[in-house]
């Protein structure tokens, strides 16, 4: 047998380690004149960007930032944080983005377990930063991001941004030496328990850039307003798609609904990524369009299942939604919920039911099965039998940082495990029941809170809802419906069950409800942890 | 210094080799009920394609065929030659897919050289075959493709292709041990000398795919006919790339314009690639469309610079054409001329001239750069200054199958040097002006034969021409054009000189024109080396 592969070997010419840092080269170059980045009044091209982040990346290797070294960002989406996804990978460096809603003690873990040699952070953080500083009880290196669109712009002795612009600027190539070389390092927002360390590769976030091109069918020159935090996941690794498309990507700071309208308009926006929470804001401001976008806004939403509710309301309002799914450890989104031609003839309610699902696998993704872990079988297509998501493909993390155990029982079996409940329905497409703990099981049944929950989300009188198992003597466990009520509202629990009853089997149906604030983490997921042991003293 | 590489190693779930099975694999479950074959009556879907697929790549295997075996192929774009895109590779065999319009002494040739284990021919095709085996003195296995579509479907005493539908079918992933993996060998056309056979890898094939995508916008859902031949870069890799967006493909079998016109209004056509001949030959067809095509087509041309005079005839048509440049050796486009919005203004025939430039660099493309060979430096971007197009990046052949010194010189100095001379424009776009030895060299000045024959094209009488150095005592070398004349015209010498006159410097005219018709390759192109010659004896 002749091998072919013994008569050519890698040379210069031909092979080439995979990363987005490849993607911005060529933008400068091939887009260099076009809009690159917009915020308020500051604007520039690719050209511009482009030569920031070479000064950035020179200033941070004079500092003595260099291969391996994990810089540490606590800002929100402004340019810089942008620039600092190309400078500080372009010189080898690993970029930790720190989610700004994190208390100071997670953050002092965080640069601790991180190896963290500088900090960047928007001024408006300065004292956090500190604190945690304070409370590491060590004070590492730090350069402040003075935004004049910010709350707090002036902070004196500390080295600033600006003055990294100054350079000298970086003149290499960018690229890693080899493609497997981390460029992020993310920490999950750990809803029990310390966060763990995912590391991201060169190889997957230029794939999972790709990917995203091809899965979202991202057109050249699009206007994409900036809100998916870049602290979650780099912002679904989108700041590494951008440059494939030369797009023009609109900041805000903050994802409140009167900017996002206002950028919406001014800079012709026609894509954008947000979580439910922001749809639902965005559906429900009073500044919303006076008509529906036209030709709609291309929307991908990800985090948790969109309640059916929210997504006909942004469907009303010309947003053209898009559910996608993935975790921090898989960059980000790895299945899409991929419309279909004959989903047209459905009711708004309809559609907006199907859209809730997770879909179907990512180009760039091998695969995502969803197994019984008793069996290790595939669960059947027939959208009733629940099983756990499994992924496999270029854009799963490395694994964790310093935590081994945790990497290999990610890895169980050559797939990663989601902790995800789900089913698969006929057409191929998974749709989450829950996460794996969050399952309710009552007589036998299982029951999905994200099912519940959704039906809650339907009552006019519900801003949030969170339904988790409450202990019960004869069935086990019952559902228990915790629920936030919109200003001015006052259902009582009666007919809040009432009305579940009329959408639901009996058995899902809650058997109680409590009205109260939510308890949030500062990634803005609800802490069912909380509510699940709160059920525990009352059931 | 921390090394995060160190922390977390591949395995199952976070490394796939790169290959476009996965495409495929992705395709069958993701888009299954969608059409992804029509050829005439015969439609099929993606479902079906895949299935159809591993039943022959099963076939094959019980056939002895394995890991590194030559598979050669000698179709039309059939339905089959694109199942072998995917059922060779997938069983780590090679594909080698063979001109059509080769004289059996090269195909001959072309077994011996790349160890061909497995004949499969179109039955229109089987007696060239069988002659290359008398040139050969060896009779290799032969499954003969019977085609009622073709012109000779019946052919006795050989294997069938449907027999090789009947499998056993193959039930592994199909993807290669190794991304870099050998899953093409393609012979160059060879205008001088012995065709060198080009080793593509399944990486590039992965990376060349997602990157078209990306280049050429391309959405979910195209209808794609299929005119660049298959057994050219493979059909510039399209085959690969159909699966990414759930495409359907349309064949013709053969590239006439009633067939390619049928087939774009049955089958409502959005994409297709064809070489500018075939955009001449539709352009000029009584058979075209009564208005312009709306929306357009989106097409790619590529294989030489299509002509202005053609570019405009085609616009006015419907078709959206986008110059490429590529060569064999590149897995076919690496490079593109991506419209500029302030090109809308300018008139049709100043766009043609735009459009005919090669470009910019693919996506997926590390660098398409333009060197002065003797300084080693990149030519300045001034429109005017010639250099050797050089290229580097993921989809750069392995190599030249068994001819180490041709690789040698190929990938001199880290890049793959292409023969071709250009100019590089102010806005970095990339201009061919010649085949490095097809430059002529006047009183000191390079004259670009590309150039001429540009404006010889404008001339009403002319269907084709080739402009090559004539030996001159004064000038050293002057431009000679061979000239193809259309039906029943008849224009002299003078009158041919004087149009160019008008539309060129006088040391750019031609100092003398002759009336023939032009030899060409088996691939179309015009044999430059035989007119150098004939101009040479005369001169």
């Amino acid at each position: 047998m002749q091998d072919h592969s013994i008569h050519a070997t890698k040379n210069a010419a031909n092979f080439v380690p995979l990363s987005p840092i490849s993607f911005l080269n060529r933008a400068a170059a091939v887009h260099g004149p076009r809009p690159a980045v917009v915020y308020g009044d500051v604007r520039y091209d690719w050209k511009t960007l482009s030569e920031r982040i070479r000064a950035v990346a020179g200033a941070l290797q004079a500092r003595g930032i260099g291969k391996g070294d994990t810089v540490s960002v606590i800002a929100p989406n402004i340019p810089e944080l942008y620039e600092l996804h190309y400078a500080v990978p372009m010189i080898g460096a690993v970029l930790n983005t720190i989610n700004i809603r994190l208390e100071a003690e997670t953050i002092a873990y965080i640069f601790g377990h991180a190896d963290t040699k500088l900090v960047i952070a928007d001024s408006a953080f300065n004292s956090l930063v500190h604190a945690a500083f304070d409370i590491a009880g060590e004070t590492l290196p730090m350069v402040s991001i003075r935004d004049p669109q910010g709350p707090d712009a002036s902070i004196a002795g500390e080295s600033d941004y600006d003055a990294l612009l100054e350079g000298p600027a970086f003149t290499g190539t960018g690229l890693p030496d080899d493609e497997w070389q981390t460029l992020a390092l993310n920490y999950t927002s750990g809803t029990s328990g310390r966060p763990k360390g995912v590391l991201y590769h060169h190889r997957g976030a230029a794939l999972m850039a790709m990917g995203t091109v091809n899965a979202w069918d991202v057109p050249h020159f699009i206007s994409y307003v900036s809100i998916v935090p870049m602290f979650h996941c780099n912002g679904w690794c989108h700041p590494w798609m951008l440059p494939l498309v030369g797009a023009k990507a609109v900041f805000t700071r903050d994802p409140v609904p009167e900017r996002i309208f206002r950028a919406i308009e001014a800079e012709n926006a026609t894509h954008m990524g947000a979580a439910p929470i922001i749809l639902q804001m965005l559906a429900e401001s009073p500044n919303g369009p006076k008509a529906p976008f036209d030709p709609p806004i291309r929307v991908l939403t990800a985090g948790a299942p969109p309640p059916p509710a929210i997504l006909e309301k942004t469907g009303a309002m010309g947003l053209d939604v898009m559910q996608v799914y993935g975790l921090t450890e898989t960059f980000g989104h790895i299945s899409q919920c991929l419309w279909q031609e004959n989903w047209e003839s459905l009711t708004a309610s309809e559609q907006a039911e199907l859209q809730a699902q997770q879909g179907v696998a990512f180009p760039m993704v091998e695969d995502v099965a969803v197994f019984d872990r008793a069996t290790g079988q595939p669960v059947p297509m027939d959208g009733r039998t629940q099983g756990e998501i499994a992924i496999r493909g270029n854009t799963v993390m490395k694994g964790y940082y310093k935590d081994d155990a945790a990497s290999a029982e990610a890895f169980a079996d050559g797939w990663f495990w989601s902790g995800d409940a789900a089913v698969v329905h006929d057409n191929g497409y998974v749709q989450i029941r829950d996460r794996l703990k969050d399952v309710i099981i009552s007589g036998g049944e299982n029951i999905s809170s994200v099912e519940v929950e959704a039906v809650l989300y339907r009552h006019p009188d519900v801003q949030a809802a969170a339904v988790v198992a409450q202990p019960d003597p004869k069935w086990g466990e019952v559902p228990c419906a915790y629920v936030e009520l919109r200003e001015g509202a006052s259902p009582d629990a009666d007919g809040i069950i009432s009305f579940c009853r009329s959408h639901l089997a009996g058995f899902k149906t809650p058997k109680s409800v409590v009205f109260v604030e939510l308890p949030k983490t500062a990634t803005g997921k609800i802490k069912k942890f909380e509510l699940r042991q709160q059920a525990r003293q009352q059931g």
